[in-house]
């Protein structure tokens, strides 16, 4: 969808013969623009609150540049790069001004947006393996305007590092846990808090830990209500809907 | 924490010498009582915001009666029983007032709670077959006061049903997908809306489908912002959850 | 190894041309009776300590009475059987004197051994539905004389329930920790105590706990030390080893 | 079946002892040649259709010039060879004209076919990362004179990029659509066309893709008729039955 | 889309304000009937050239008739029912005419369409257990208007009654090739045909056959090319993609 | 073939013309007699030394009795039927003479070959609960005139019970190991003889055995040489091929 | 707990008013140092009787001496790391006295302590390949002051290796059993000793011992009492639960 | 047992007092030679008819040497190393004659054994990737005195390449069947041949192979009788099985 055309659509609006409802639901299904590998969904901050970002795995440091300068030139004024490597993110940086976080492998062209602060993020992790995905989903959360409290290497092998921080629980909107190995972490907090809690499994340990599939499965069978569980390392997933959620 | 504890506690923050807050973690962390077979959470509702529940399967007809007497005998007004079997409902009617639904297997023991509307819950499936896990979590939402509207068979093979109600979508504010198969249920929706999106893989299919595992891992690897996952079959899990975070 | 044979070792032992030692391995490693479906062990309780345990599954009734009997004629006092059936317990107990606990499945046929009430065993279970392998793991423990603390329905999601009986984990000699779904009960208690802890694996859940496979992984990567692992529902290895390790 | 056998064959045929038929069933089951280490189907243009294409991953790069070089000196005019390094492709060069497309790793030696331009193959994708097992389809079935028409980047999160693109799945013939991640795209193309879909799943994603697992088991039990699925990454072969297919 | 706005849509057709094209396309996304629990594609002939079929297992008694009738109240002939129990069948037949195979639990509701006999379709099975998979293909093909020959018990371990029917196998426009355990059918099929081979794994077997997963993997795995896979047992999903290849 | 074509062979075989090599392998490939839903091998006793075998399961009691009818009036003098329900014997012995025994559900009809009693097959189990599959194994070899000696119960748990018996060990030409659970029976067989030891891992156990995965991935990593393995609970397998091996 | 607190609590221990126990189960409960990146439990000694020890795996080389420095300088004698890259090692040597021993990756930093020698800890694998994961339990055991006996290379393919040692297996406290491919060695050792046996699956083998997964299912399923299992390559935890056990 | 040893004991025997039968049966259960990183077999040559050969992976190349170097010294002639790296060949080869066969990664110190040419062994291969497993067997089987022919690049895609060696297979007197894939050649050879067919999975291939999974459960599932398995790659294993079927 053009300009002129959702000038048209407003205009029906304007004049009555289209209601706002109808027009809504119109441009919410519509526009991308079409670079061929890529077909980059300009009008996404529209139809779902916030643009698109690019998930850098798999793609050509070229197709990234690509998809970002396109977007930026269309007026989006920061874009979210997730699992961007350092070669891409040097390859980036020549020409656009990017900040870039080598740990969890964030990057933010643009201007990397200023925090607004809201509501209480809580992100725990089990050890300090987990702390690069815990640092995806935290940079990720913070980039969309949300408060986060980072709470590391807080695993159940010695819970009382959590109940220690149970006042910083109580005071969350939304916990992020994240853990590897036997991933207890999240059963643990979901039964301590009155608020959603997003449980991250991760790839952390090795053997019978299947490559995060022993976390993964101990997550997806909490027997503690309000546990919700992403994909093995997605931090990125947490902290968007972490973020979703407080800004309900 | 029986009741002059908690007294001599109130006493305690009345008079300053202990801060609301640090009263308040106390009663959290503390009571249940001990029936040998089952330790009732009895202040769950004072910790976490909704009473214990009771999930039945695995528990004697008779175990399940003692929980359900003892809590109501507490004070409890009402109390959710998940996994019901037939048998066991019949076993709880003969002394106890309950609501029984067949297909999902919910039971309400007490007062059936008058519903407080809140919100807008929509509850989608992608065939027929999934309505029983669907309805668990329909009950469980309602159970705690939210509005539930149910779209069911909606599954992306003919997806121009799901466009079809896309306005009913767009003013949910929490979507709990309940979908078995290939579960791609929850991906085309969380492109769909700018809300939370709840998967829930079911165990409908056959062959390849592993008891649920093909949209178990369909629903965790979900290209769409926004969705998180519960474990198959959970319905009452996405229900709870969907109210916590439509109660925010 | 017949009785002359073990007379002439003997004699060889006192006249010193053997030492003890070396008859005590001579003596380990050889006698057992065959009833051509079985070969029997009678000796075990010379060379392990512990006499032949018969495990229930997959043997016929016949079969099972025709060990028993063989047994209890050789000079056994007592011989445990795991996995009975009620069928089979039927069968026996029209000839032999047998105790029979229909949760465990455990029976006891000739005299029940008096406990001896030696060290403490703490056997704790997460939810009531794991009450049955707790329980095979209890009776084991006290038919080898054992003194054992039951802890049961203290699952992580209500920590605070572990946390009541931390004098009573404190005290342990070893504890034996049953759990299905997520398992993280045996970290927690795992970083609770300075004892061993044997966990336990249940396939207790639904969906994506594959039949216990869930809990299994859990505790195979549990980031607390001193934690071991037995088969999935394996009560009777568990209180068979929190013995062996309660009497050192 | 050298020529002179080839000969009386056809001369039994031509003074009738032996009908078409018959002949035509003796032709498809006899020759290849034989290099020891390959044994080559020089005839299987006449027994299925297509010339034999080379596998090229597991073979050196001088077996792949081997059998090449045979296959060009027996007759055959262009060769296809599949995953063929750009090492073992540089050494083809040397020796013989070759197209090689680096991202799909798909080589032709000898005369790069002429395109007919038949019918109309789609390939669609979930994403920009699916695009190089994308072009092997693409790249095999204009080998074989197919007219492709590529769709990328149209995955099932914004679903609108495809019904945007309706018309164009309206006039495919066959529709091979790639995808990693969660696969739904197969299953949501099956309910909009009247054509088989053939699906590729990719090994694209992390974690709890387990390399292309979810995928696989989604596109395998896609409720929508009329789609079909290949092995993991095989571009190949979708390309090949996609052609097949359009020629009928 | 009721039939004023059809009439609408086709009068603008006429007057050429809207090209066929644009029609046909926007009659292909809309409508259903809403039963509640179900969502009838009442134009699927329409859209995608065949009428919906009526998965029956998961679906009660009731829900199966519910269906069934208002699609015959739509005027449509007949309604194909796959996985059909005899009990749901006899219930549907206390009311409604209907063709019932107890071995492939195929219904057909209404009137049994006259067949066309259009091509050659061969179904071709490993051994004798896996024909109840094969009788739904052949029946689902025969539906559709389709000539289809059987050749049932040709596995791979006695090849030679493969090679005795390559004539059969040689006329064949498409070969539907279903086997269990090694499930090397098709690859064998593959390798002597020049038309798409359709591969239908079963669950026949025992032990390593994990319920299927052996002749998936080795049908996904086929060195042969044209062959594609449906899921295990899904003998009606190759018929129908048999029929619909068929008949291009 | 029918007798006529046979004669002709011969014939051309005593003039000269085609040589023995040439007539045997032309025999070799292919006889059969079709009944519709089973193609049965009559003249596998030509080209693989033995007369084809029924696999029980997944038939029907009628298919089962066809085939066996069709054989013994070809001239088959005995046939063994695997997987034989004590449902279909008995419909089987209301007509025909049948050896039956139901442990381990081996069928034989017609006359029961006598035993020549070659060599020595050693059959050996890890438990009691392993013999049904272990008669299977004995069963077979028996009837295809070898000698059997059973030696059950002798887990590696027990060590001592197997050596006992080294000089029976050490005196078979092949050893069959039948075991469960952990299924290291074969890699201690396997250090102790210098035969052929054919493992048979049974689905005896629970929990992790996972339906006898644990002894099958056990056996195939078998450290000791000299070992082979065959499907989970494949009896049948294992006894025809030690026959084929003992006479050698 | 700072040191005033603690203070305060002793002072009330010793006027009586808290019991010696309850001031025990307090000072448990509490106490580490936060690094951020890590929170130190530096009175784990007090809780569970063994100082932390530092998971190298996943750290970066400066977090390792972060937190070997500040539990230095906090008085703890000597620090235990395992799995510490060689790399991290030589960063470590620069300021830090550390042993360090490359084929098991353990390293000790600050004094190494003095071995007691207490009790007899046998340590066993099947194979040479299995010698790095015994030595870090090897290593470990000696750190807590165990007498650790090596007996390398014993499988049970020549299972007269281990009962040409059966004396020194006799005279175990505790026996640490190491074997990759089919790990019946736990089994056998299990069925020989009346000790407790900790099961270590390694990851050594190829193929079907899908990383270990092969030895770890034997294990677990080991018919043998008094067996239990860690996690693949585990060798730090079996040493240290073998310790704990062998202070008993 | 030392020489002294063996003197006695065959004088005992000479002199009547043992039998040959007790005196073999001693013999076999001894003796090794202790390096401490391994227990060397040297006698196994008596006990089970072979020299014992050394695994090379997970071994390092002094580790090699040295166990090679004291086998060469105590009198064997030619020691068996499979798995061995370049680099640890080239390190062998410094001090000890060796061939060395870079493909396989065989390699043979000492005098290489003059082939004797007993018998026939056919090794059959899928496709030419499968080479390298496939000779690791036949140098194998060659090293043992065996006459093979290698049948390499057979795939069943293209089955008449098999029945056009239909001699060569007759007059085997063992196959070995070498695939990866979908492995459908051990079962279309077993039925084809009246000897013992040994199937080697391999590795070959990508996707849903898994690792070689789909070719081993195909060929644990043949329908063929007198097939057996080995791991996955097991080249060794199958040359060695082959050896002592063809030498019985």
């Amino acid at each position: 969808m053009n300009k002129e055309e959702l000038q048209a659509l407003l205009n029906e609006v304007k004049d009555g013969s289209v209601s706002p409802e109808e027009a809504m639901s119109k441009i919410k299904l519509m526009p991308y623009d079409d670079l061929g590998y890529a077909k980059i969904d300009t009008h996404r901050g529209v139809r779902q609150g916030e643009n698109e970002v690019i998930y850098g795995a798999g793609k050509t440091k070229e197709q990234i540049k690509g998809i970002v300068n396109h977007m930026l030139s269309s007026g989006v004024k920061s874009v979210l790069v997730t699992r961007l490597s350092p070669e891409s993110a040097d390859y980036l940086k020549t020409d656009i001004p990017i900040f870039y976080d080598s740990l969890s492998q964030i990057g933010i062209a643009g201007e990397k947006p200023e925090g607004t602060n809201r509501g209480n993020i809580v992100i725990a992790t089990g050890g300090t393996s987990d702390i690069p995905v815990a640092e995806e989903a935290a940079l990720t959360a913070e980039y969309y305007g949300n408060k986060v409290s980072r709470l590391y290497d807080v695993g159940v092998s010695g819970v009382h590092r959590l109940f220690d921080n149970a006042e910083l629980l109580a005071d969350a909107r939304v916990v992020v846990a994240v853990a590897g190995m036997e991933g207890a972490l999240a059963s643990v907090i979901g039964g301590m808090v009155d608020c959603p809690v997003i449980a991250v499994p991760t790839s952390v340990g090795y053997g019978a830990n299947f490559g995060g599939l022993s976390a993964l499965l101990s997550m997806l069978n909490s027997c503690a209500s309000g546990v919700s569980v992403v994909n093995i390392d997605n931090g990125f997933g947490a902290g968007y809907l972490a973020s979703m959620i407080n800004k309900m």
